[in-house]
């Protein structure tokens, strides 16, 4: 890690970085955030570390914003989270974590909007991962389920271990933070799972899920051939229904607005007491460096309230 | 018109303004305004008033944030906007009109996002009537053409007149403004206007032209017919391309995201540089009291900064 007051150029960082920079740790780089005791400033967490979340309350508490693409604070306990989010209140700072639904698509926000001018969140009905839809939109006769997830990996699309998508594990958190969002009291404890994979090729290493993934090809080349006659595809689908959370594999037919979810998009259908007849939607790239990013940084200027 | 600082109850509010109200005009309500004087205010306009409009650069040039519904100034000549902006821009105050497109649905805010965040607003395409999707919507071989509107009216989503919707205009204003937020200079002579109907039912009077309409009546018929035997729909779409304005029918087949657009609903495509192969979507109720109301009301809020 490399803390300046100056600022650090992005051209030849990397070289200032090896030569001044100090071991880090997550105590390391809180210590030296509250030394700095920089006015208006923000944290920003673009990893997937347990250990950095758990210094955002420090952090806040001493009137440092927080803005992260880190899922794992938002999806903990309910407990943490509702500590962060008062800590926040108190201080009068910000925790904001768009990007952890959906990336860069206006999920989290619009839903505060919508709640912040007095209307209520009934019903979320979501896909959620541009993982499970790729692997969904490329099932075909040539291209198997063990081939489609290996397809994902290469792309990207998925976590280096996909079986944190497959398991559902994914979903279920984005899940728990947009129904806390629409404020229910849940963990990730509470989502009914529905899983589509059975439990023992979690349980093994990575390797060997490689290896005895295949044998789940023909099960789901049989499922997928009997959805084509009836005109239907495969939708891993989260939903809140006041207060009750479940994510599962859903079969939609043409027409609903899941079956033409293209690639690797995400969608969110937000019902309120206002928006009930017809719901809000909200669709595109739920995933990918750029969109993130851009996620990342429009909650960044929101604090610094240019928009 | 009625002023107090100490604010007025919302019970018995009609009684007060009867009994201390002042006759009201565009300069008074600035006067009283700017006498009071109070901290961070913001004016808010649910008017449909071109007067009111005018007093807008005013109140922002002392400090006065303003939130609107009313279409007027945002879409009035690129100078006028431009001015506007720039006020907002120098006395640090908001210039705010996200109702005056798709009401509620988060479009301006999410636009200003991707911009502010880097992105590059590369193509829009929308149906941006509520009027106008009911009416298509609504077309059989029971109602025709004329029917449909009369029915619009009294679902009160058309205009009294409504041939502010049919005539385009409403879609152009809504098109130069969010043709202007993606960083166009355009103004609405600068829209490629397609009408459907021809010029002489917008030149007489309105008793005039509920008595004419059912003119078009037949020709409606034939080409709902014909599209129905092709499964298509007739849309109203306004589209924006590197600068380009346009709006105007399009038929819509199975599969495209505006075929199965509901009801008077709007939806929204916007492709950037970063939502490139599949734009962002964002579809819902478009028009109707209480969701512009809460998108006024979020407007505010984002100015007191809640959010």
């Amino acid at each position: 890690a490399l803390f300046t007051r100056e600022g650090i150029p992005l051209e030849g960082y990397y070289d200032v970085l090896m030569e001044r920079g100090a071991k880090s740790s997550p105590d390391y780089i809180r210590d030296e955030i509250l030394k700095m005791n920089i006015f208006n400033s923000v944290f920003v967490d673009c990893t997937a570390s347990a250990n950095i979340a758990e210094i955002y309350g420090e952090l806040m508490a001493k009137n440092i914003s927080v803005v992260t693409a880190n899922k794992i604070a938002a999806s903990s306990d309910y407990e943490n989270y509702s500590y962060l989010k008062d800590i926040a209140r108190k201080a009068g700072v910000k925790f904001l974590f768009e990007t952890n639904v959906g990336a860069g698509l206006p999920i989290i926000n619009t839903m505060n909007s919508l709640i912040n001018s007095g209307d209520k969140i009934v019903k979320l009905e979501a896909v959620l991962s541009g993982t499970l839809n790729f692997i969904f939109n490329t099932l075909s006769e040539e291209i198997p389920f063990s081939k489609a997830i290996e397809m994902a990996v290469d792309a990207q699309f998925a976590e280096p271990d996909p079986r944190i998508d497959l398991s559902g594990l994914d979903v279920t958190r984005k899940l728990v933070i947009l129904s806390r969002e629409a404020g229910a009291v849940v963990n990730q404890s509470d989502v009914d799972k529905k899983l589509f994979i059975p439990q023992k090729y979690f349980d093994g290493t990575l390797d060997e899920f490689w290896k005895n993934i295949d044998e789940m090809d023909a099960s789901f080349e049989e499922r997928r051939k009997e959805l084509a006659k009836e005109g239907k595809k495969l939708r891993f689908v989260a939903s809140y229904n006041k207060g009750k959370c479940e994510v599962g594999l859903r079969e939609v037919e043409s027409g609903h607005p899941f079956y033409d979810l293209e690639g690797s998009n995400n969608i969110i259908m937000i019902s309120t007491e206002r928006y009930n007849e017809y719901p809000m939607v909200i669709k595109g790239y739920g995933a990918g460096a750029s969109v993130t990013a851009a996620g990342v940084f429009s909650d960044i200027i929101s604090i610094a309230n240019i928009r």
